[in-house]
């Protein structure tokens, strides 16, 4: 009934429909070179809301309400939503899913939590359990500053290899049927930790877990990068997409051609002076469902490996001298 | 190819088999009534460990070791592992899982985790996706007094409706043959808010989520509670479970016979003085992999509704006013 190549991998012989997706940002991410392919941009970082947590919900709820939208679905259509956030007990999630009513799996992936939510609701939809299923993830500069680092007017200065959290939100909607990009395979990551305890420096942290899932996923199904238009990781930034380009050229695998990573796409790191580059669920989530659908959409990419990575640490276990476990789960979307 | 009952629920037609179980408690799950029923218990609370953190990612080691261990597995055998914990961004899972290397989908339900890493494990299992699959949780007092209240040394006083989080893991491996009980029908949760804003009576915020699900499932199955030897809440606690039996009474709905929650079983809420009872993910999650499926084993439970419940709260949101959203999955296991 399903093909399942190895261990990690299945290839969905009835593969599920992306019908539907939407992408919310703030302000960097409008001054960004993205700005154009978000539904909604909203300059003022509380999103009209008293707190920044509430602020993370009413992004996630634009997000779901306008990819309902764009489906023509009403909230009572969606058999199943899977989602999570970067916040503690996942509230930004919790709260931005509890006026909606519909049947809900939390998760917790950190920032591969976008393809954790496509991967299982793509399984969802090619199991027979569902006709339609939302996956949906959210982040925000402001929530997890003060919550991983410092308050934000506290103005700490980064380092040179830190990631600047987006602010954004991102929803798509699967359907058994219908017209649009279908997801084909599915491989799920296992917890990879080299011993990275520099929580300033997750790229580094999380690229051994991006190169596990990627050469797992290329072995299992017999393909390589060049198989792909893209093949494109979350937010590892630049000095984490150099390692993973790095390790695989150790392998002989030429990833110079068509390897990118969200955390290098959704700002002008020079110009808006990023560091590293973007970080934070939302990154991974906004590049899918705001330019890389619609680069799908308009015929420019056909078949990509979408791979968004998460570092599985806390502040406390930071504090207690852990290293950084990390993990990556990767989805191919094909039109 | 499956049944789906409705939007929440799906009987399983080749239903998935719990195949080993495991269950690890602490000083007070040993001096409880169901003490006889771990596999593992420790009287020291950092369970060899330096802090209580590690403590808890210990017990998961321990619980899936044993559980492993009792289905004569090794990890490579296990195609993926879903799990969670109470947390912040659930290092007692990662860090616990971090050197097994089994494929790992990570859960955010709070105290619903055993019910919704059951649930997924399950449906991974019988859409094809998987031949053996596990599914944990755990909590730990210690961290969770530090996290969600006060430090333990602190010493604070608890007010009559507060419950007491459990130090315990509790682990199952499904597999898609095999002996054991089976995994007959799941349903999916949503999440419900009926405005209770007192984060020292979870069992008040959670029960109309039970009521919730426990009706959709009742509903779309074509079953009452008479159908079961035992419908059994996760940790809502005695004041939880009276308002579950009291809003089933108004539906006409008997509760009295065979309801049951695992936060009444864990302790003797007298004699320990655990005020309205257990909480905590590894509450429901030691009672179903310890008790529950030994009695099951034994002959004296036949069908069981297991339905834990979460509160998807933070002490964030709590301090920003915001009311408790709730939710339980509820999942059928039969002889």
């Amino acid at each position: 009934m399903q093909k399942r190549l190895g261990r990690q991998t299945v290839a969905l012989e009835r593969p599920p429909v992306i019908l539907s997706h939407a992408a919310v940002g703030g302000k960097q991410e409008g001054d960004g070179p993205l700005a154009d392919y978000f539904d909604h941009l909203c300059g003022d970082s509380f999103f009209g809301e008293k707190t920044w947590e509430k602020a993370e919900s009413a992004m996630q709820k634009q997000a779901l309400s306008s990819a309902l939208e764009k489906a023509s679905l009403s909230p009572e259509e969606l058999d199943y939503i899977l989602a999570g956030d970067l916040l503690n007990q996942c509230i930004g999630t919790s709260f931005g899913l509890r006026d909606f009513g519909i049947p809900f799996y939390g998760l917790y992936g950190a920032c591969s939590t976008m393809g954790e939510s496509l991967a299982l609701a793509s399984l969802l939809i090619a199991g027979g359990f569902a006709q339609k299923a939302g996956a949906m993830t959210s982040s925000h500069f402001c929530t997890a500053e003060r919550q991983y680092r410092m308050p934000v007017p506290y103005g700490s200065q980064r380092t040179p290899t830190a990631q600047w959290t987006a602010t954004a939100s991102g929803c798509l909607i699967l359907g058994s049927e219908g017209r649009g990009p279908k997801v084909t395979a599915v491989t799920c990551g296992k917890i990879v930790d080299k011993g990275v305890t520099d929580p300033n420096n997750m790229g580094a942290a999380m690229a051994p877990a991006a190169y596990d899932t990627l050469s797992a996923h290329f072995l299992a199904s017999g393909t390589g990068p060049r198989d792909y238009d893209l093949v494109i990781t979350g937010d590892l930034g630049v000095l984490g997409h150099e390692i993973v380009s790095d390790l695989f050229a150790q392998d002989g695998v030429d990833m110079t051609q068509n390897y990118q990573d969200c955390g290098m796409l959704l700002y002008d790191i020079q110009k808006q002076d990023m560091h590293a580059g973007a970080s934070g669920c939302g990154c991974a989530a906004s590049v899918l469902c705001g330019y890389l659908l619609r680069q799908m959409e308009a015929g420019h990419l056909k078949k990509i490996l979408f791979a968004p990575t998460g570092a599985l640490l806390s502040p406390t276990s930071s504090f207690q001298g852990e290293s950084i476990p990390s993990i990556c789960h990767a989805v191919v979307i094909e039109k």
